[in-house]
Formats: structure tokens, sequence, C-alpha cells
């Protein structure tokens, strides 16, 4: 026995290899337990599961390591900045509800720019430095730091305004919205604003240069495990060759299955972005969110194509996909500036998001022309509600009219 | 939002940097949960605790690319081997525990050494994979494979060898020992044997290549957020400073405070190795465990500071620990040929275990003869059981009779 822990990762913004982080530990903390025997086992139940959210998610946002890199994100910053000041008519005099608020600036930003009153909810203990923030830009008058889940919180008062950055790669990972969605539903007065208000999810093919490197250390680990397997037998008499296809499987999804995290370039892209679905934050339900069906046709564009300066056939290595998020104020009370958030793929400048690329092997050789129609669909993951489970299920139609059926299973982790 | 989850590292073979690792995605595996109303308070509380335990810790056991990696270690396996196979005569006609069997090598061993029955246990889903070998390798008629925690698990019989691998960083890290006891106390025959039967930990002096790094990169860290600072109040209005300091704490934590794996060689040893202590699996309650308070003394020579053929002084940057365990069989029955594992620094080879390195942050100088002389204290940390705190509060002592005390605390985690 000798491996590390689940540990979160120490995300750099100079990192861009999806494989490759540097460590850091989890400190899980714990929900504070007291004794009490009366408590009915569905409450006891809860904790089970706050304790195992804790291990597993919330512990990452309490470094302020973390908040660092999310601040520094400048297309993050600037979205919400704009969003909050070219707007601050739609905040003046009103009350704010920060989900999630981490190191807190989007409360602070939400008081400077005249809101009434600003609860500021934080989970980890990463509130106690909020507390501390707000404090020392003598905003404590107007924002008010509550540790705890949103769910498990009181609020003395209904809000205006849900501002809250939850989103998570592929947008959606995390499963944060499900708790921006739970606090509408119970502290958002008829006719609040929610901020960003609208998200658009993209998915793009693209050549990638990753996809041959993945390939290569995927058949490298197979061919480690032939050398395993004999050694195994000659060394120790003991015959593992039974367990040679779940190690397969096992490799497989590691190299192959799982979305990587990259920084796509424009250039990668053989054809327009395709917007698979636009939520309306204002009306949908978590109940939707569980199960997305979203469907897309994409042709490979004659003018993306050319980039790549071929004669022939170019592969089609992998599927890209991002978000949009948009700051349109409420219907009753539309933004005088809406703002849009865009990760997509730029050529100088990238957001910490990046994109999630979803390898396809053996890749689809494609010519201009050619289609890719059908379904993306997006699940939770049974084991853990805050990952992705991704199913696409398409058909390449050749301009000749040859047409195959593909159904790809992907894990968002 | 966007941050990976806490997840398990993928180690490498070939890894050298602790701080750098592969990806490799933690899938808690939930602890069934049934509805039941009637359960009381404890047992749910009980449940918590496990879910963030799996959620920690045993996820990261479920992989056969982890276990193939633990079988690559040849001086864990050749040690393993050797204990049971040259000392076969202890497991002929003998009911045999495997404790955390992994993939079930240490069980299909000592099936094969002549155990009558062998109950092999697992508490994470690597135990399917374990009944499929056992199968594969025909022993079912031997080796029972149990899913679960040794804790929670009902035998049909006492024991009379237990078998594990339960050593972690730094012996102690992981406190999958724990297990290993509570199942001596319930399962275990008097008189009965444990495979390792001993283990103790050691500490030395050293240079250590990274020490400059991590000194350089926390600086850059600090230098960094001195930008951020500037870069926040400008662009946004928001003054930081007040933060600062919970910064560099939680930085130096990270890269000064925190223990280091590495494959130390022994020329970067400064003096000879100091055991600080020995434990007798077969009497060492968990109660000891938790804190070990273990004097040392340590002076510097003058053959080791000669490797690094120097006039002046050198420096002792940092401190590095490791393990053996004994495999002695009892007092009743002592093994024929008694094996010792051992994960000290050599040459030529490593364990996968490498060292433990703690950082001395500024370091000393010193000569040969000046003797550094204090105790270690070694604890569970508050907040996670199966992480360490190991205190050092000792004083260096120069020929010249110059006395200062130090007193330092580390994170093995």
């Amino acid at each position: 026995m000798h491996l590390p822990f689940c540990t979160p990762h120490r995300r750099r913004l100079g990192w861009r290899t999806s494989d490759v982080s540097n460590r850091r530990v989890s400190r899980p903390r714990r929900i504070a337990m007291d004794g009490a025997s009366d408590r009915n086992a569905q409450e006891e139940e809860r904790k089970g599961v706050d304790e195992a959210d804790f291990a597993n998610y919330f512990c990452t946002y309490e470094f302020l390591y973390h908040q660092k890199e999310m601040l520094e994100d400048a297309a993050r910053m600037n979205a919400y900045h704009d969003a909050v000041m070219r707007n601050a008519k739609l905040f003046e005099g009103r009350v704010v509800l920060d989900v999630g608020c981490g190191s807190g600036i989007l409360a602070i930003w939400s008081a400077q720019a005249g809101a009434r009153r600003v609860y500021a909810v934080e989970a980890t203990r990463m509130a106690e430095h909020a507390k501390v923030l707000v404090e020392h830009n003598k905003l404590e008058n107007v924002v008010t730091v509550l540790e705890g889940t949103v769910e498990s919180l009181e609020l003395p008062e209904q809000v205006d305004i849900i501002i809250s950055e939850w989103m998570g790669y592929f947008l959606l990972r995390e499963s944060m919205l499900d708790s921006v969605l739970h606090a509408r539903d119970k502290w958002l007065r008829p006719g609040g604003m929610l901020f960003p208000s609208h998200a658009t999810l993209y998915l793009a093919p693209i050549v990638s240069e990753e996809h041959e490197q993945k390939v290569e250390q995927y058949d490298d680990e197979l061919d480690s495990w032939e050398y395993f397997v004999q050694r195994m037998q000659q060394a120790y008499g003991v015959d593992f060759r039974v367990l040679s296809d779940r190690f397969e499987n096992e490799q497989r999804k590691y190299f192959l299955q799982t979305a990587r995290w990259a920084d796509v370039k424009p250039g990668a892209l053989l054809a327009e972005p395709c917007a698979l679905v636009t939520l309306d934050l204002s009306t949908v339900t978590v109940e939707e969110l569980k199960t997305l069906n979203c469907p897309f046709e994409i042709q490979i564009s004659e003018e993306k194509f050319a980039l790549h300066d071929l004669d022939g056939p170019e592969e089609l290595q992998a599927f890209c996909g991002w978000f949009d998020v948009d700051f349109r104020g409420s219907s009753e009370e539309p933004a005088a500036i809406p703002i849009k958030l865009t990760t997509q793929p730029v050529e100088h400048a990238s957001t910490h998001w990046g994109q999630q690329v979803f390898h396809v092997h053996p890749s689809h050789l494609c010519v201009p022309g050619d289609i890719f129609k059908g379904h993306l669909r997006i699940q939770r993951n049974r084991h853990n509600q805050r990952l992705l489970d991704v199913w696409m299920d398409y058909a390449h139609t050749t301009q000749q009219g040859d047409r195959r059926s593909h159904v790809r299973c992907f894990y968002i982790e």
C-alpha cells in the first residue's frame, strides 16, 4: 500500500497538458457532528453524502491558491465585472445573493455597484477569508458572508438578484448549477434576475495534437501489461492473463474515453461550431439538467479544411466542447449592456476552463462536405453526480453518400 | 468554478518528481445505502465516515493500474514471496487472513505455500478482480475473497496467520495498520503469526537536489501574489492585501512543510541513519500508534561528509525518513529464514515508497561532528486520520559547543 490520496489538483495558469498537474492534498473538512441520537436516518444519510461531497468536491475550493487562479482569469473576471458595473442600475438598492462566493469578489462588486444588501454564501472555509476581505474593503455593512451550503441556510428575506459563477468543464461538470436553481426557487423573488441568465453549449470537430500521443500511451500500457503477465508467471507463479480484458477496459477508459482539458486553437476546427442547447436559467429545472439530449449536425467546412493545407482527406481526431454564458438581465428588466463570457477556442487568449476534448479512436477520415449528424446525450455519472457521462450517437455521411453509424461513450471527470 | 475533483494520482514507476503526477479521476464507490429508517445514529455516523473514506482513500486502490505498479515493485514482491515461500512450513495446513488483499497475490502465495484456508479481504471492487484471479489460478477451494472492510466482516473461524501489505509513506501514512491490528485482536488465535511481524522507522539528514527548487517555487508564489494584489486593486477596485499572510501560510505549508516523495541516493546522506522506533506488531496497539514519540541523536559523519568533496561547511537541507519491515514469524515459531523488506536509500534500485523528505528552511550549515539531538513526534492529522503531522524538536550542537534549538512542523499528505 502506498498510494497518494484522492487529491484536488493544483492547476497552474501555465498548465496545458491535461494529464499533468501538481499535487495538492485534500484536507476534507468534516461537517460538525454532534452526538444527538434522535436525528432521523434521512438527516444522517444526507450527512453521509455531504461528507463524501466535502472529501470529493468542496475541499478543492478552500485554497486561496485556487481562488487566485480563478481571479486571474481575465475573460472570466472582465465579463462578470462588466456585467455588474456596466449594468449597475440593476443592482442599485437591490438585494443580491452570491451562491458559492469563494473569495467574495462577486459579492463585493455587487455592493460596489450599489446593492442594498448582499448575502454571500460559501460552503468551505474560504468563507473566513471572504469575511476578512469584505471587512478590509469596508463593505461589512452591505455584504454578509454566510458559511454553509445554500441548501442548508435560511435568509431573512427574498432576493432581487442571484449572482454566481457555477460553471464547470463543459458547463455542467460539478453540478453546481443545481445549487443556484435551488436558491432561485427558494429565495429569488418573482421576476428577479440571474447573473448569468443564459448558457449555451457548443460542439465542433477538430484535429488534435494530443490524439496520437493518447493512442500511443494506450498501446504502451497494453504492451506493458503483456510483459507484466509474463513476469508474474515466471517470477511468482501466478497467471494474471485472465485480467487482461479488464485492464484493457480500464486503460481505454482512461486514455481514450475520458475527456481531456485542452486549450484548442481556432485553426484546429474542421467545421463551424454547432450550438447544442441553450439553457434559460430562469426556467430550467434540475430534473431537465440530469439528462440533456442535444441533436447536432456538423458539416466539414471547405474554408476550415483549407487551413490544414492538405490535398487528401483530413483526420477528424476529436470533438471539442465548450460553453458561453450570457448576462442579459431578465425579460422585465433587460441589461442595458448585455455581456457574454465565452470559453470558445481563441488564438491568443484562453480561459482556465479551456475546452473539453473527446478523442475519437479510430479517427474519421473526412473531406469538406462530409456530414456528422446525430445526438449527444449528457447525463450525470451514476457513481458521482458531479461528473458527467457523454454519449454520442451519430452518422458520418460522405459526399459520395457512404453512411456509417457510430456510438461512443465519454467521461468528463 | 472549474477545478478537478480530489483525485487519486496515477503514479508511474518512472515518476520521480513529487509535485508532478498524472491525473486519474476518482470514482468513489458508495457503500450501498438502503432506506431502513430504524438504524441508529451511530451506524449512520459510521457510514458518513465510510463515505468520506471511500471518496478519499479506498477509491485509489480499485484500479488494476495501481495494483500493477505495486506488483512491479521487485523489492516488495521478492520480500513477501521469500517470506512466504522460504517459510512455507509455517503456512502448511494453516488458516490465513490477508487484510486488504488487492489483486489477491499474497492470498494466492499463501495457498501455494500450503495453507488449508485463506480469507482474502478487500474493501474496494478490486475484490471482484481478485476472485477472478483466484479462480483462474485454480485456488478457489482454498482462497475465499470477501468484499468489505475487515472491521465489518465476520469469519467462520480464528486464523493462524495474518498477512498484509499495509505500509504507507513513512510507514504509518494511510493508517491501514489499524485494520490489521483490529483483525489481529479479533481473529488471530493466541500465539498466531503476523506477516510482517516487526517494523522500524529511520531518519537521516541529507543534502537535497530539490531543496533550492522548493524554496524558489515558494518565493515565486509570494512574488506572484504581490503582482496579483496590485492587479486586483487596479483593474477591479478590490484590495486583497489583507489575505497576504494567509496566502503565505498556505504556500509555506505546501512548498516547505509538506513532506516530499523522493528516491534519495545513499550519497546524499550526511550521517548514519538513526532508528527511531521498532514496532512489534504482535503487541502494539492502535492507541500507541496515534502518537509516536521518537528520540533521535544524529552526528554528522566524517565519512559521509567527505563524499561531498567540500572544504567548508555543508548544508543540511532536509531530513529523510523511511522504514523496514521484518518477517520473523512469532516467538513460538520463528521463521526459519527471516526476511527483511527495506525502503532505505539504495544506489541502483528503489521501491515505490521511496523516502519522505522533510525540507529544512533555512537549512543548517554543518561540519562533521555536529550533533542533532531531539525528538520526532508523529501524530495523525486531526482532519484526516490517514494523514500524518510530524513535529521535530531538536538542538543543533556544533563542535565549538554552539547550541541552537529548533521546532518544526511537517505534514505527510
